[in-house]
């Protein structure tokens, strides 16, 4: 039988709406902060049984319906030459940010075999021990290029962008680069056992929809192209992208991840009838007393309509969150039935 | 002759259509930075002379239409006992943020004419010396209660939202008593001389709909209603707003500033056709190359439709502009001819 998870993604009918949590694994759960207490978090990426391990956590503690490998979308550009160290409570910061040819020479295209076997290694151990389906990510090529060109994290992107409109050439050396790695990433992934991907464009809706078009789009299609052959769901997420779900949609994945700023009857208004969608509560709804969360989340499976769609928040669970409250919200959904979907 | 900034805030047409910047009097100014050096941004805003001066800066270097009073949003929180210091490159911090009934005591309603004379003396030494129309402004209520309640700038907002969905009570007296205090606040800046008031509600895009509309949008209506007998052009911007364009338009002000994320035709749409809009170029698009800024601000201009937009950024002018790419940015605005328009 296949998994609600998976049925879903084909947007074939489930006996539930399928659930899970971007960032189910991490800060929320006390468990993690334990492991944490002694490894940083790129110890954790690079250790494929501590990985395995924080990736099992939420699934053991909430029982969603999928599982994602707990990485960071960092990981790979610090194995392709990237000189990054990722520091807590602000996030990676860059030795030396990319904003030009010299720089971008130090990130070798990826070869997952030589540069992330301990991601693969975790991809196989987590195979094998889930009873239910893992899902491989990566960031996509705008939003770890915000990361590159600006040095760290940054509130507008400005210098990408700047970067962007003034260097066409530089821009598209950039990008198919990491392109074309992010397409080996997760290939490589899928082969080990994954057995969906998303792709994390987290920074994407930062830009106008005919600057989406010219200067991120293409590098999702090639990814989204390139990765059709393996036959698994692909999943596309970015932040505050109402405006940019018909673009989104061109890049035919089989899930587009919506924020908890546009209603997800809205969205799919702007991308078919037929179109799979995944989200999106608002996280910080998950700081309400149960009641008021209860009806926001009943709010959102109404809108999700019970079919085609896969519940999660808008964005990543806060660090603030009672995983209680997660494992409540878990229940809630997967006692959502049918005969009251119609209600 | 009425001036073409107030014609246009008023859906009529003009010769031109107007321009100004948001944050066009700032860190991108020489003038200003050197101004900076003996004085902190509280010290400015608290100085009618100088914060006259840094407000007629732009006026004179870049030739905008309108003038903005230059202050900072937390001047009346800062003048109605809220703890505050704006701290160099980070932003508003406070003592003690408010997030009981006893801290939100520290919060006393505003009385313009005791508590921020010096804002109404810099709008009166404005209002004689200008020769174009001056837009006094203020933050929002659920802007300046996420800065409040957070106790600094934040990325999610999530304390705030918290506290909004947990406490209706609290929140309801936190925003009343914001809501009050900037009516009281714009009326008098309108009393002393300003022309237009632009409200910001910078944050309001991290909403969703149904959020927005029961626990922001009302305390806005109660300022644009009460400023309404005053009879000057009310504005309102937010950023990632696409979504919340129909809720804003409920408001009723004449002008909606709208974010670079949604072009001015889609937001028109939205809106509808007789909508006053204000907007959009991405304020990154400033730091490239003339050709490139000069074809997307055409294109801004054409979504616009020469007739009720008011031509701006989609926020504030980006520190790194070069303030003679403004320049030539409101000259590509005012040669924009009528004729030119129709193709």
């Amino acid at each position: 039988m296949t998994h609600r998870f998976l049925a879903t993604c084909r947007n074939e009918p489930t006996d539930r709406v399928p659930v899970w949590f971007m960032r189910q694994a991490g800060r929320s759960l006390p468990e993690y902060r334990a492991l944490k207490e002694n490894h940083s978090i790129l110890e954790l990426c690079r250790s494929p049984e501590l990985a395995a391990e924080v990736t099992l956590q939420p699934v053991k503690r909430l029982d969603v319906d999928a599982a994602i490998l707990f990485s960071d979308i960092m990981v790979p550009l610090a194995a392709a030459g990237a000189k990054l160290d990722i520091v807590p409570g602000v996030g990676p910061v860059l030795e030396e940010p990319i904003r030009s040819a010299r720089e971008l020479r130090q990130l070798r295209p990826l070869e997952p075999q030589r540069d992330v076997p301990f991601v693969l290694e975790t991809v196989r151990i987590l195979a094998a021990e889930l009873d239910r389906p893992l899902i491989g990510f990566a960031g996509a090529p705008f939003t770890l290029a915000c990361y590159l060109v600006e040095g760290g994290p940054s509130k507008d992107h400005a210098r990408t962008k700047a970067l962007m409109l003034s260097e066409p050439a530089l821009w598209e050396a950039l990008m198919d680069n990491l392109a074309d790695s992010t397409l080996a990433y997760l290939s490589a992934q899928v082969q080990a056992g994954a057995d969906a991907v998303q792709l994390f464009d987290s920074w994407a809706g930062s830009l106008a929809p005919a600057d989406y078009s010219a200067f991120a789009l293409p590098y999702v299609l090639k990814i989204f192209k390139g990765l059709e052959h393996l036959g698994v769901p692909r999943i596309y997420f970015g932040v505050a992208t109402g405006e940019l779900l018909g673009l989104l949609a061109e890049t035919s994945p089989e899930v587009i991840g919506v924020d908890w700023r546009t209603p997800l009857d809205a969205a799919r208004r702007r991308l078919g009838p037929s179109a799979v969608v995944q989200g999106n509560l608002d996280p910080a709804a998950c700081l309400a007393p149960w009641e008021v969360l209860r009806v926001k989340a009943l709010e959102v499976l109404q809108f999700g309509g019970g079919r085609g769609h896969i519940f999660n928040l808008g964005h990543g669970v806060l660090p603030a969150t009672d995983p209680d409250r997660l494992r409540r919200l878990v229940e809630l959904v997967h006692d959502w039935e049918p005969d009251v979907r119609a209600t």
